[in-house]
């Protein structure tokens, strides 16, 4: 039974209007929407279906059937053996919508699902069995699904969170001079085991690791070790059930003799806190993400800091980066994804960047979540750059 | 600098027409075929593109140009900050093709890596660029790039595939009555990483490990132990950087004072390796798969077992199922699959199984490569049912 799958399935259900049918089609598990809204994986070409009268709907191959039915997610569930088309194409002439809605969209790789072979592949048998039938996208449904977590997800997540939390305070105390960044990913992914978390991977093999003289950006951790004097950024995401934290923070590496980081760095960490707190301040469901972007750009003009080169927030949850609304600037290359307004239920990081090059950098990333009135914290909050090995 | 790269792409490169333009478009990774034909991973959007005069081209994200670079694929690369679209269509522009190629196919599911929304913004930006061009399915070259396998491609074949063979060696003499199907997986496992392979864990968690008595299908391994009389069947695939093997092979459990097999099951052996050769010796260049297929399949039937419920063998490759032509009879879920004709550097599993329950079940399958008068055998035999223990 999967608790997870009959809340978003039925979250799912009511956006659906009279005379539509939203339709899931996927082959060799091709659809990512397929596991966030029923929690179901299957190998075979399958067609997971959701019907103002009749439910949720699963026609899939003999081989999946056992899989999909343990879900108890179904309120109807059809195999077939040779022929996906025949069983597909009868399903629908007996539920014969008006509309059908198919998980496609232009800007949002998440709601992307269905490729276009199978788009055409697709619009032939729904022609074939319902004539005349208009096809639409899904894209403002499943963009509010994978944005507004249920409860389970909130609680899958908030577990990710905290054990990124502890990860970060079990690392502080064993982080020094003399380190290479590989080593420190290691650490990162032997704390992460210990703590029974899986460890996001990414494109480089696990957390980010940066001493910033070497370069802060998206890169495999490298043989440099850490000097006195250097700032360290790390950055990583752990899941839990499918779900995943993504926080990031940054430590000071002491001198002979300091007992605090030189002012330059505390000013630039200063900025970033005070960046994270104006975009805090500016969630509330209704608000377009880009305004809770500029709250936090600003900040870091005002202060003189250069200006943030990415977003300043994305969602998280079953993807590290969950799509729909971003915190981001009105860049093209965002589309429409900062014009989305925050809903309750939507998790956000916050992680306006200062890119310096020399130091210093600094990055700290924090979790919230959207709430009926404004924004709670789910990560405990780094309030101060840290002093490595304290 | 990839090697496997620089011969896949000059491969691709040979089938775009004059005024042609083969364009491979992905987000995060989004389509297989960028691996297949670059031996390149991206993470941002970006566009491949092949073109009669001026070569190999890459249109990638900042962040994504060092790695890129260091391939030593392309004829020229270019990069992209805020915008990809201006990047994009100011190259399109520039190189003003007639017929723009891109890669989905209704059926075949490796060559059907543009998802629907992106090959709408995909054909707007086209169309911007070049008014009035035509856009194409890739899907005739796309097949036959992914099965003609190159000389290091063919390399990386054999590796894994000695590598299965060796594993099934070392693994007879280890399995005995009491063990269970969870821990024989546990030992395969072991065994393929004390040889430096990865496994492919596929749907289960890795080699599909099957007592007979229990069930033959496609399902993970459970508690059930080994009897005196038990038919074992195993089937497993190795990854050598990037590339696969997908072989099977049958043991028998023997009695307390057995030295041979079961009369029924040494007929049902006999049967399983008579319709690989029936198969193999159908093999050339030209026939089509379901010819071979029918020549294993009617082995079966002539010596009194039941139909083949699948296909006789599909190519490895990149992926364990690599698509393009199959050695499958003409069902509807076959799609065309099976009317494809062989090709020289086509790779196969040929497995024509006999389900039986109860035993005498039987799945043994080899590898084998097309050349240009016939076959050749990629893995040593199983030219006997193998007692376990020995």
């Amino acid at each position: 039974m999967s608790r997870l799958g009959q809340e978003k399935s039925r979250q799912a259900l009511s956006f659906v209007p009279q005379g539509g049918l939203w339709l899931f089609v996927t082959r060799e598990g091709s659809d990512p929407a397929v596991k966030l809204v029923f929690d179901a994986g299957v190998s075979g070409e399958a067609a997971f279906m959701l019907h103002p009268g009749r439910g949720r709907l699963a026609l899939v191959a003999n081989y999946d059937r056992g899989h999909v039915e343990r879900l108890g997610v179904f309120d109807e569930i059809r195999h077939y053996d040779r022929s996906f088309a025949e069983g597909f194409t009868a399903w629908l002439r007996e539920l014969g919508p008006e509309t059908v809605y198919l998980n496609y969209s232009e800007r949002d790789v998440l709601c992307d699902g269905i490729s276009h072979g199978h788009f055409l592949r697709t619009c032939r048998l729904v022609e074939e069995a319902v004539p005349g039938a208009r096809v639409e996208t899904s894209e403002p449904f499943l963009r509010a699904v994978r944005g507004r977590k249920t409860a389970e997800e909130l609680a899958r997540i908030r577990r990710a969170v905290e054990g990124s939390v502890e990860l970060y305070e079990r690392l502080r105390p064993q982080l020094r001079a003399g380190m290479s960044e590989r080593e420190v990913q290691d650490l990162m992914k032997q704390i992460a085991a210990e703590l029974g978390f899986g460890v996001h991977l990414g494109d480089y093999g696990g957390p980010l690791v940066c001493i910033n003289r070497v370069g802060l950006a998206h890169r495999a951790p490298g043989d440099d070790r850490l000097e006195p004097g250097d700032l360290l950024i790390l950055d990583h995401a752990l899941e839990c059930q499918g779900y995943h934290s993504d926080l990031a923070r940054t430590l000071y590496v002491p001198r002979e003799g300091e007992t605090r980081p030189p002012d330059d760095a505390l000013r630039a960490f200063a900025s970033a806190k005070q960046a994270i707190e104006a975009a805090f301040a500016a969630m509330r469901p209704g608000v377009k993400g880009f305004e809770v972007d500029r709250a936090a750009r600003e900040v870091h003009l005002a202060n003189g800091y250069p200006e943030i080169s990415h977003a300043t927030g994305h969602q998280i949850g079953r993807h590290v980066h969950d799509g729909g609304t971003i915190l981001g600037p009105r860049w093209e290359r965002y589309g429409d994804a900062p014009y989305g307004e925050l809903e309750e239920g939507n998790v956000f990081t916050i992680e306006p960047t200062i890119l310096m090059s020399p130091q210093p950098s600094m990055l700290v990333e924090e979790n919230v979540v959207v709430t009926a009135t404004g924004a709670e914290w789910l990560s405990r909050r780094q309030t101060e750059l840290w002093l490595a090995g304290r």
